[in-house]
């Protein structure tokens, strides 16, 4: 298997006292609640059950001072969703570091992939 | 509990098939391996058995070209051990890696935690 610079990605986790706030599963369960419009289908799109994704979204909420995710109707969420103005600056946020990570560490992640057996 | 920037942190993977050549926790062993010199007690900082050091040696062994580690005696390493000059070349890389990120991060980093509940 030939090893390629996009094999090595940069991780990114904010911790809030023994939680994670937010790191690479739940910035994608993020966008996809952005784009999906509800934490259910979200879940879908990410092969999780719906409990596992609204118990990631409670665990973001307890961590950020503002809500991150609204939920739009049907009680506990299976209704429609979308991202609050904050849910959508954390995630903003989180990508923008992700991408200043990517960049300032091309030239040394172009030069691991070469000691690696392919 | 306060957060602060240094609670956001890069974890880079260098993925190899099914593999992580190299992570933060192999990263870690490398270093304790150097300053330790010795495998078996490497894995009793880091608070791991040496059946599980040695068993991350080999899959780093595995996926790169050349060896990382240097058993100097004793067998299967349970005497004195270094780092290669390989071994010291992909430690720098992997760190200079993770400096680079956390020095184009830091005005990012700095902003999210912000956000957080404290």
């Amino acid at each position: 298997m030939k090893s390629t610079p996009s094999k090595i990605q940069p991780r990114f986790r904010v911790i809030c006292g023994r939680n994670i706030a937010i790191g690479p599963g739940k910035a994608e369960l993020l966008e996809h609640v952005q784009s999906a419009g509800s934490i259910s289908e979200a879940a879908r799109r990410m092969g999780m059950s719906y409990m596992r994704a609204w118990k990631l979204v409670k665990t973001m909420e307890r961590c950020f001072t503002k809500p991150l995710v609204k939920v739009a109707r049907g009680g506990a969420g299976h209704g429609g969703a979308e991202l609050t103005e904050n849910g959508r600056q954390v995630l903003e946020l989180y990508r923008k570091m992700e991408t200043e990570s990517l960049k300032a560490t091309a030239g040394t992640r172009r030069r691991i992939p070469r000691l690696l057996a392919t």
